[in-house]
């Protein structure tokens, strides 16, 4: 039976895991260190895989990355703002340990592996997997792979209308590029903004807050705009704000209201809808689970 | 050589043609037929084919159509409005003439052959097709596949901000469904309802009319979410409204404008923008073309 090994790359830590054919969501070991420095963190990354044995490897990295095989910077973490960050050679550091590699962003690996092994139904070959915390990110699987080109998505910044009662705010969004994009109105740090109160303080408002209310919204409007682009099979909402457990009933609801019936599919209906956008059954495993898959198709595609 | 057949299946009327390989854009003969009830429409339309000779058939449909070879209604045009087409079985007009068909949407098939023989450079296997008149159509091609999902992709009707000075205007956008969605604001209906004129006054306007400096922005801002969604690797833009040619400089200078330099690729600067957003080689040919290399593909897959 194969193994396989992940390597969850974020900006606060990287997380490591093992698992074994034929369910990558069984987690044999894991472990986590602190994101340093690149080099430092990398080698101990490194030392831990070399004391253990597997079939390939699947690295799931905080983003923008370069994922085009073609390219001198293929496998490099590119222009992030993290200090130490920018042009990090990420794969170089697991390619002498001679294993196949899969490589994808932190979010499209769970998209990933949400379209393969989320038990979201045998039809599912595409999925949104939507995480809303510090930031909002977005992986995205088309036809049983993920979805890559100029660069990778990045649907966390779509750009969606602010709603009628909620223009003539003082509030205009915190994303430091587009301002109120969908990031800049859900993240975090947008949500403790507009309340002016510390991020630490958003776990203590009631769920009758109207701020989850207008988040849902705009998470709708995401998904919205997500089923338009690229119509997933199914949408799966995940991330620290996503911990706010009313959140999926508002969201589901406003995105059937904001799609006004115009795409006609059983699945958006509103007796469907909990079926289709829904949380991941691996919940804060969904990255690592997602590299671990990435590594699986790396050693089928072999 | 194989020789292939497309038909282009439009509201008004269906386009066939014949091409050899391998340039499926070199048309050897083709005809037209008025869309009139699908009975009559498509015995026509199978007549002509039956006099011809080729290896594969390409049919690319206005929509929405059912695009699942696993669904019952597989082949259909399904929810149309348009009078006696709901739930045509498209497709079953064709089966008999013994040939490999290939069957997609009339923007993802035009999307498919710019990504295959559109000339936009080798590295080129994503692209959105976008066309602009009575209605707003999106094709998206990701990973060299036409995406298929839930349904397909209807980004024309894709949620985007009002702009700040065009927020209070009495205009409220024309699509039945969503009001100010993008096709409500710069289909051809739209653009005669906001300046309250008759759609075919429209190419009488002076490129200077403030008009298509807002139809540019709203283009734009399609495209920004068409970038931060599925990451094209080129984006190409067609349709009535865009024989205005002035607005193609408009959308890429806004579509650069309102990423804010978010997204870092050579491609997204202005030394570059004129080869990523740009018109199609097919010129009005451009479904036909994609009906065309439909029938190769499945050719192909044979």
């Amino acid at each position: 039976m194969p193994r396989y090994a992940g390597v969850e790359a974020g900006g606060t830590s990287f997380s490591v895991a093992i698992s074994e054919d034929p369910d990558t969501s069984k987690i044999i070991e894991s472990s986590n260190f602190p994101t340093t420095t690149p080099e430092e963190t990398l080698s101990r990354v490194v030392a831990w895989l070399k004391d253990r044995k597997f079939d390939a490897l699947g690295v799931a990295s905080f983003g923008p990355v370069d994922l085009d095989p073609s390219s001198d910077h293929y496998g490099y973490i590119t222009t992030t703002p993290k200090p130490g960050w920018g042009f990090a050679p990420l794969l170089k550091a697991f390619e002498h340990l001679g294993v196949p590699i899969g490589f994808d962003t932190d979010v499209n690996a769970p998209a990933f592996s949400e379209a393969t092994i989320g038990g979201h139904g045998e039809k599912v070959t595409s999925c949104a997997y939507i995480t809303v915390g510090t930031g909002v990110g977005v992986g995205i699987v088309v036809g049983g792979i993920p979805v890559h080109g100029l660069v990778h998505p990045e649907a966390g910044h779509l750009l969606v209308p602010r709603r009628q009662d909620d223009l003539h705010t003082t509030f205009k969004g915190t994303c430091p590029f587009h301002g109120d994009c969908v990031e800049g109105l859900v993240a975090t740090g947008a949500l403790a903004a507009r309340l002016h109160i510390p991020a630490s303080d958003l776990p203590k408002l009631p769920d009758s807050d109207p701020v989850w209310e207008i988040t849902g919204h705009y998470l709708a409007a995401l998904c919205v705009n997500l089923v338009l682009t690229v119509s997933p099979s199914v949408i799966v909402l995940g991330g620290g704000v996503m911990n706010r457990e009313c959140l999926y009933d508002i969201v589901r609801k406003k995105t059937l209201e904001l799609l006004k019936g115009y795409i006609k599919s059983p699945q958006l209906t509103p007796e469907k809808i909990d079926k289709y956008i829904v949380r991941s059954k691996f919940g804060n495993h969904a990255g690592l689970v997602g590299a671990l898959e990435l590594a699986r198709a790396a050693l089928q595609r072999k």
